[in-house]
């Protein structure tokens, strides 16, 4: 049986995945043992059961559950690839409803002809960006679609997690005379991934944002736990968030431009490429809608985390007579914000 | 307004997915509302949160957590499509460690010029099969890629469940002298789908055996919680999972092939393509391993219920000395069985 196993091993560990890694034959069960179970390993993972049994930390808690599809491109990009952003993106919708993550699952559609060296620096840094989260992965799947049926990988996570007793976070819950705070600066995911795409080279280097925010979220919660919203502006930017948190509180809320940190470098390239950076998506920075008696305890505690550093109060909600975003320019104009109508960069995310 | 209204309407309802559809911009919002939200409406997708909150339905109880992509082509064939199987995968992926699925989660990943009509039959088939599962889809993610980078649309579902407090299944409990029961005919699934795929038309019409099988499990665990091990016979077919449960419970059984049910046409397709139907996917049976004393009261549960009309006991656990699984063919011969090792039917779930 030696040769036979040995020949075996080169095909994974050297070779190009193949249709029958997908089969849920032996391919399959290598593949699990020699990519995903040797980088996520965890008592779930090793049990191989159709389902991971867990049992609930807290008695009679409520608890938080997501997902999301990956789809990016390309696979490995400025400061991060698809395997961080697919634990990043589902860790931080956990924590958009100030869940805190336990577990994650993970989906992995791969087109045949795949290289297993890069399916495996992504399921290592899944494991590495999981681990930094505090969060682990106890179920997954793996399916191979021939070549042309899909663009090389494509992961899909879902995560649940816990919520507090106390903690009631929803887009529906800014109330007029709340502050607007951001937490540091936008369009970094979205501009690195386009230049990196398109070949771009800028005189500033541009990298994701790409992190996992429950740690800057689980601060936040300690010092009050009365945050009213909470979102993170991925697909659609800032300006996207701002109005669907708008029209979910059926609120109005006003920005002033000059708040918002947008680094020189996402100014530059959307200069060149003609996009807006308020559109621009982002994967580590998250907005808080929370009331005015909170704003500098909480502004204090995200400058003492390292992904809220550069922190600021952006805006007020000002009434509730209207469910729209108006963005005071820095040339003293009045602009109307909508939601993104088109698609600015797609596969981003 | 309106005309505008009416036209991006129309795009929705009578046309084509559009890049734009997932930009998570206006058009993201208007096929949530019109073609998920439509048909899976509830509290927590109405909602629109980053992440769906529920409350724990028992103290301190114990939960399964488990995920699968759906890639299947066609999208469509007889006895159901790939809504229907990504929610019967996930519920029976649930129910094979004794878990009663509770919610799911929903990602799309679509391609850019997918009829929208198609997409809005796999959702009602999803809502439709949801409920007959009495599960709810509670959280979701659409994506889109450009055309040619994925084959019409993706699926994948993650779902979470309660373990009832005695109830402890594995696929490493099975003793010597237990009892191997199959709830119903194999081969069904895959032989549907590969007639459907290639055009072969048989005197026999195949109706893949796509089915719920939370209920049956229910029904088995309600005589008795000591069930050893549970599993449903998908990709690699019974030949496989059976190895696995050896495998894993690390004993060898016994299996007369004169007790699996094989139906009539299954064996025609199969022997045409040179197919083994033990290596065939089914999607609505299940392997069931269980202490000798509880035989003949299982059986008689099962029998009662729709989906085990035909179940049988098929072989037993003849000793833990090595992990395999002896067929004894209707010939009087004895076959080792092996897991799959190549890709037999590629894209069947």
């Amino acid at each position: 049986m030696r040769p036979m196993r040995n020949m075996e091993r080169r095909q994974v560990t050297e070779g190009k995945i193949l249709l029958a890694h997908g089969s849920g034959g032996g391919l399959t069960h290598q593949l699990v043992r020699e990519v995903f179970s040797k980088h996520l390993a965890n008592p779930w993972l090793d049990a191989q059961e159709d389902a991971a049994v867990w049992q609930a930390p807290h008695a009679c808690g409520r608890f938080a559950l997501t997902t999301d599809s990956y789809v990016v491109q390309p696979l490995f990009f400025p400061g991060g690839d698809i395997g961080k952003l697919a634990v990043c993106g589902t860790v931080n919708d956990l924590a958009m409803v100030g869940a805190q993550a336990l577990y994650l699952t993970a989906g992995f559609i791969l087109e045949e002809g795949l290289p297993v060296d890069a399916l495996e620096r992504i399921v290592c840094s899944m494991a590495k960006t999981a681990e930094e989260a505090g969060v682990q992965v106890i179920a997954g799947d793996t399916k191979v679609v021939d070549h042309g049926s899909a663009d090389q990988l494509f992961i899909n996570t879902a995560g649940i997690g816990t919520v507090a007793p106390d903690v009631h976070i929803s887009a529906g819950n800014a109330q007029p005379g709340d502050g607007i705070l951001l937490s540091g600066p936008i369009g970094l995911h979205g501009m690195a991934i386009m230049c990196e795409r398109e070949g771009l080279g800028f005189t500033w280097p541009l990298q994701s944002d790409c992190a996992p925010l429950n740690g800057l979220v689980c601060t936040m919660l300690a010092v009050d736990t009365h945050i009213h919203c909470l979102r993170d502006p991925t697909r659609g930017g800032l300006a996207t968030t701002l109005c669907e948190l708008a029209t979910q509180s059926k609120i109005q809320m006003e920005i002033e431009e000059s708040s918002i940190a947008i680094p020189a470098g996402v100014s530059a390239a959307c200069e060149m490429l003609g996009l807006d950076p308020l559109y621009v998506a982002n994967e580590g920075i998250l907005v808080a809608i929370v009331p005015p008696e909170l704003e500098a305890s909480m502004l204090a505690s995200m400058h003492a985390h390292p992904l809220g550093r550069n922190a600021a109060l952006i805006g007020r909600v000002t009434s509730s007579d209207h469910a729209r975003v108006v963005l005071h320019t820095t040339l003293g104009a009045r602009r109307l914000l909508q939601v993104l109508a088109g698609e600015q960069l797609p596969r981003i995310c």
